[in-house]
């Protein structure tokens, strides 16, 4: 006879509608309670429509019955706000102050990273005018969901992604948005998905010092702030600026990465600082947090980003990124989830 | 006897309080009326206080007695509002919608550039949370003025700049603003700003399509849109959003300028594509405006630009730009000045 948690665990690897995670994996699965032969399931009917619903009471009756032959299955759904569905461990922002620094690029590299080492990871893409992550994911899926919620876009390592340029008629379509606007977005892409079970929540901030990073800063629980620059004077002067909003929000600072580091010219064996000296070690020193990565530039990654396929990207460095990420010591968020 | 025209000549050519350019240029001398041996000299007396409205009238009364002889001098002030002072030919913006592509740089090189011509140049640095211009000019004079005006500070070549890291505290200090205070801030720039006449007043706008290039695109008499990119893919689409915002805004896209289009090795005498293959003829085509230059990386122009002396910066290009911008028939403006 089988139990109970043997029953949940296998009702839990139901894939959920939308080709999105498992039901264990969104926390769509609340409850599992098995009485002689009578199995009651209860899900939550968060992100689902009457036909998701009906797919989904379908799944679970078949499964129950398949792998163990329960015939007499009650599948109710239950009412659950997609924010209560969130069980996310560690939220990092990645912020700059100045655009085009590569923030986008140390969050898709970051969340690969931690993907790779098999945690659970999703991208929350809060570049409202400016979104860049499902181009270089090769992404131009719509999320599925319905009135009680929106679920994430899977990309093909399995990271979660939100991104506005998601719900756009075309992706060069403007979002000409003035600053309350904006936040909503933000603050919806945070109360209104359905993020479910993640190790890491990856957040990409818009740059500057504005409406969207401070909302992000205030609404969301952040957990820590990656601060990324590149070895210009002129840059580090504005991300200067970043980490002095932070102190103000009072988000903690846990690492700092460079990007555009140097250029490695593989035909006279020589690394050239295009940008200036590398600031790694000011920027370190400045923030009292490591060093956590020297992104090259990599005429290879750049292709890879504007082909979508950011993914097959190899280095070491992304390795060592991961490793230097699972030894932060991560504070609990001041802010409780909305 | 000397005439009331060359009179009017060589008062207008005393500078202004601040050392800002003379009063025929910031347009403070009003009116020069001679009758007989008697000259009754108007001045604004926009952007002085007391102090500064005393010297004036001492260095009219001067150089009135001392050039001409005349003795009778009658110095009075009106009331001008700063918007009222300003006689600007043509105001360009400059855009991108993604940050860090080199919008800063842009517009510095293009002030340059026509400069050099023997334009009279001013810059309106927009990005009001990440502002580059005072650091790449090396400049961080604050403004000085009155409670009814405010005056631009001269760079080394005698470019007028505005920018709001010029008023912070510090040039590392946080402006963390919504929106309505980023659109205050640049409207100010505009209204409160005694500019003069001007031949060309180029705006660094902000990246995105948010609260701050909407303000500008709205707000200000912008005769036309100069459009930055970088030959990544990435940042063409986020150009084609600014394209968008430009349409939806009706304001006219006049030329296009592709930065960090290669990097030379002089090493191997060989062009380096970093980013990717040229994207300015596309570009140009996509808008239907000139190509007006290809900016290379280039490790001494970011030195420069660290150092704060970009105005020693030469280069072809940098020539060619003003000889294309000179060009260019601007429309006329559809806004008002306010």
């Amino acid at each position: 006879m089988i139990s109970q948690e043997q029953l949940k665990n296998i009702l839990g690897n139901i894939p959920a509608p939308g080709k999105i995670r498992t039901l264990e994996k969104m926390n769509i699965l609340r409850d599992v309670k098995l009485t002689g032969n009578q199995l009651d399931v209860t899900l939550a009917n968060t992100a689902s429509g009457e036909l998701a619903q009906t797919w989904l009471k379908g799944a679970v009756t078949n499964v129950a019955q398949k792998k163990a032959g329960i015939s007499d299955v009650n599948v109710s759904f239950i009412d659950v706000k997609p924010a209560e569905m969130n069980d996310i461990k560690t939220i990092i922002a990645v912020m700059s102050g100045k655009g085009g620094v590569g923030k986008s690029l140390v969050t898709g590299l970051t969340a690969i990273a931690l993907r790779r080492k098999g945690f659970e990871v999703g991208i929350l893409d809060a570049d409202i005018t400016g979104p860049s992550i499902p181009k270089m994911f090769g992404i131009n899926t719509r999320p599925s969901g319905s009135d009680t919620g929106i679920l994430p876009v899977l990309s093909s390592s399995e990271i979660e992604i939100i991104s506005v340029n998601l719900f756009l008629p075309g992706e060069e379509e403007a979002v000409i948005w003035r600053g309350p606007m904006i936040s909503n977005a933000i603050t919806q892409f945070w109360q209104d998905v359905v993020w479910g079970k993640l190790d890491y929540l990856i957040i990409d901030l818009p740059p500057g010092t504005a409406d969207a990073p401070l909302t992000v800063l205030q609404k969301l629980p952040v957990n820590g702030i990656v601060m990324v620059f590149t070895p210009q004077n002129l840059t580090t002067m504005i991300v200067r600026k970043a980490i002095n909003m932070a102190k103000v929000m009072k988000k903690p600072i846990v690492g700092v990465v460079e990007n555009m580091s140097y250029l490695y010219l593989p035909e006279i064996d020589k690394k050239m600082n295009v940008f200036g000296e590398s600031k790694g070690q000011t920027m370190a020193d400045l923030t009292g947090t490591p060093l956590l990565a020297q992104i090259p530039i990599d005429p290879e990654l750049a292709r890879l980003c504007d082909h979508g396929e950011i993914e097959q990207y190899r280095a070491a460095f992304v390795d060592t990124l991961a490793e230097s990420i699972g030894k932060i010591d991560f504070p609990p968020s001041a802010v409780l989830p909305a």
